[in-house]
């Protein structure tokens, strides 16, 4: 009510705040609905935390219906929808938290540590700060409600990134709409709805196949860990690029056969989910045809086969994972499932990679900044991005010797339209810029409290939530360490660079403009 | 004569190559005459190299003078422009190894080292692969070469981007005409020799004054070791951005009066030489007129500032610096030395930075990532391409919620030239892309040969070599260590990377294009 009085006192105001907090209402008591999960979870395993899943249920629902009561028939425009997302992205990211304060074990208990966890969970990033993540230390219903926030954000992130962000069209998404192969979006589903259904269909089948097929495995004896409830677990996590785990050293603790398996699944994640609806109804090659799907094949090929090399011709021999150096298939499996892991925000690992030497972990780094395709759930810059990037330089080679030249740079057949690309190229500076500007604030923060870490700790904490990875190259940012020695300013820094850095970095940062709350 | 043939023999061939090499010969013939220098010093000093540099200025003479022959009367135009900058750095590091393979001692006589170190001179990077740097293993005249190969250097570079780089409207080069303040450069001095000369006196005046205010403080018994060898060598790798030493600790070697007299003229080095023309001319305002030395005097304080608290509120001790921690005077001289150091890509260092916690190196890298101004001496993206970013990119979150608005973008007073910050943005990204490529190329070299380097010491190659930089912060590539353990392949790669970098990209890569060979 009070933001509904102050859109009314202030004529020259644009944005109908009403109409869009009516509307994150409306979704945010369409995610309450998701506490089902960790109910059944705890009610099967001794009714643990119940009251903690029932309570933030009542609660979310509760306020969610309140601000729907804002605008009983809002009619959100595009100016609202920048609000909607920002808002409904941060609301399901503090209702989330709820659960890690109420259930209160160790330092996930801790409100800003809640926090940062939900919304690592939300924005699919998987950097954590839980200790001891284990089931000896936490109800099984939590560590499922963990999970299921990456499914849950993952879900929110293929509808925003194919059918919303497209018609924003912020930091080069319109291409989505002109570049895609075959029947365009648009055209296939005028509604977002729909759009939403076909989306969500590929998306949960998919999911379904992973969790029947690592419990198969289970079943079949090459998986003794691989419970059910590790098959849930996982499935949760993986297609949205999540990398939650609730195994304390993520994929390691499983058998090798398990760990094969998740590579063709972390990097489905990766792919356009329309191609992916166009390969489920019978037209596979639609994905060949799509120059952003071919690169990132390609990518992930090449940078797996240095990877591998590179491991195979080092004499690496680690403590948890034994000798790796002129094994074979522990180099390949090693190799490609981080390469596939990192290039698109994943963020798994299925061993510490920071026992890499300098060289192999390099590898990673560049692999950290390529990122997922449009229109999957990977975060960071996108390869779609840096595929116009690429053919644009160069144009810009030929033009600096043809100044007068006019030539049209062509994907997928057709002609790039050149606001698409002013977005694109606007989009990765601005990237660039605040992953310097979080390496900056980060370092000024740690010496501040006199924090004991690294270099390479404060790069990985800037990319690592900016890009939605998780994991990092430093020390205590590794795969198996976690970002709970970092400066609670910090923790609150990198909340904002996940939410920024899932949202496309304009929806939330113009909110922060004069000019959006004017005319 | 065969390029001559080749020219004459293919009629769609449009380059001039004739009046291109023509114009690079007489520009080696004339870079010649600067042996006077070491041979000078050879004979100061007993006449030890004293046939190296007489050879080399027969070669260099007769090499050059040869390829003049080509055209007598050569006319080269805007597409020649490209050929002559590129070869006239190529030939200047070629013919400048000479005297390092010649005078041959230890690792520096090695050929591909000898180019390496003979580019980094005249790429103003100071990059070293030199072992022993001491005059007790190399002579006086091999060591002041290798400074003067610097002070060359960037006597090129300002004629370069003031004069030549924005006609050909290279990377946003072209703002330098417009944007400069008072009377701009073409009006100023319609004729290249004319700009080259006023930009040459402010090069020279503030190189003179630096080296009589080191002897004075030699003379003045503030600096025992600052001898008239020290000062001239000093002078000469100062205004270029250089940092070379002979010393092999750089300036950690001379006490506190010396080191914090080389801060004011490590920063002058980094401002565009037209506004100190206008100092110099009795205008003074000029310089805070211009937001470019704004931006650049603010990230130095800030920065600075920012390093020096940072130090000072550490537990830092070193082996060799002593307690710096809890230090004010100590905490302040190495922050402000090593942030304007590296923030316009000297390199200089007055104590072993390796050695900093994570955070206070992490203000380093951010620091690296800055550049000098236009027109300066300094390397990188540069702070121009910065502020341009910067201000265009607050446009666009403009834009995203006006879609439809047109809102120009003005920097000293005046509308920014569109095609101005497509080029600007292009150069940024395409710095960016060469920086991952690097560090892939590096890392994989690097695992080929089993060198053992971390991947600090990886990224440090890839962004020192680009920016023009020299030292890094890898444990090999620290200011005290060198890149003599890095794989041949991977010289070479720095190399191509240190000619690139300091011709701001474009130039050389247009050569590698067909177009820039066909009409
Ligand atoms: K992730
Ligand atoms: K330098």
């Amino acid at each position: 009510m009070v933001f509904g009085r102050f859109t009314m006192g202030r004529g020259h105001l644009r944005v109908d705040v009403r109409a869009g907090l009516s509307l994150v209402g409306t979704l945010t008591a369409a995610l309450s609905v998701a506490h089902i999960v960790p109910i059944i979870v705890s009610l099967a395993y001794g009714g643990e935390d119940l009251w903690v899943f029932v309570a933030t249920f009542v609660l979310t629902a509760a306020v969610g219906l309140s601000l729907r009561q804002l605008d009983p028939h809002p009619e959100p425009g595009a100016r609202e929808a920048f609000m909607v997302v920002a808002l409904t992205w941060l609301f399901a990211a503090v209702f989330g938290a709820v659960p890690y304060v109420l259930a209160g074990n160790g330092a996930i208990a801790q409100p800003v540590n809640a926090f940062f966890e939900s919304m690592s969970g939300f924005t699919t990033t998987g950097a954590t700060v839980m200790d001891n993540i284990s089931l000896d230390h936490h109800s099984h219903a939590i560590l499922m409600w963990r999970q299921l926030t990456q499914w849950l954000g993952g879900m929110g992130i293929i509808v925003l990134a194919v059918a919303i962000l497209s018609e924003m069209a912020v930091g080069g998404a319109q291409l989505m709409r002109a570049e895609t192969p075959g029947p365009g979006v648009s055209k296939l589903t005028p509604h977002i709805e729909q759009t939403a259904r076909v989306l969500w269909l590929a998306y949960v089948f998919f999911t379904a196949l992973f969790i029947v097929l690592l419990y198969a495995l289970h079943l079949a004896g090459f998986a003794e860990n691989m419970t059910l409830y590790n098959a849930f677990a996982h499935g949760f996590s993986t297609l949205p690029t999540g990398g939650f785990s609730p195994e304390a050293r993520s994929i390691q603790a499983f058998s090798p056969a398990v760990q094969w398996l998740f590579v063709p699944f972390i990097f489905v994640a990766g792919v356009n989910f329309v191609l992916w609806w166009h390969v489920l109804t019978g037209d596979p090659r639609s994905l060949v045809r799509d120059a952003e799907f071919r690169l990132y094949l390609g990518a992930v090929t090449v940078l797996s086969a240095v990877g591998a090399v590179v491991l195979f011709t080092s004499s690496l021999e680690t403590v948890d994972a034994g000798v790796v150096g002129g094994q074979l298939e522990r180099s390949l499996r090693y190799a490609v499932f981080q390469i596939v892991s990192l290039v698109n925000s994943t963020g798994f690992a299925n061993m510490d990679f920071y026992e890499w030497s300098g060289p192999a972990k390099a590898i990673l780094l560049f692999a950290m900044f390529v990122g997922g395709s449009t229109g999957s759930t990977g975060g960071g810059i996108k390869i779609l991005r840096w595929l116009v990037i690429l053919k644009t330089l160069r144009r810009e080679l030929f033009t600096t010797v043809h100044p007068d030249a006019v030539r049209p740079v062509r994907m997928n057949g057709r002609v790039l339209n050149e606001e698409a690309v002013r977005g694109i190229y606007a989009f990765t500076l601005l990237y660039v810029v605040l992953f310097f500007v979080g390496i900056g604030l980060l370092a000024a923060d740690a010496a501040r409290v006199g924090a004991d870490l690294t270099l390479l700790d404060i790069l990985s904490a800037s990319i690592a939530s900016l890009g939605n990875i998780g994991p990092g190259l430093g020390e205590v940012t590794g795969p198996m360490g976690g970002y709970g020695s970092f400066p609670t300013t910090s923790k609150l820094l990198m909340i904002l660079y996940m939410w920024i850095g899932r949202l496309e970095i304009f929806p939330v940062l113009v909110l922060l403009t004069k000019a959006y709350w004017r005319s």
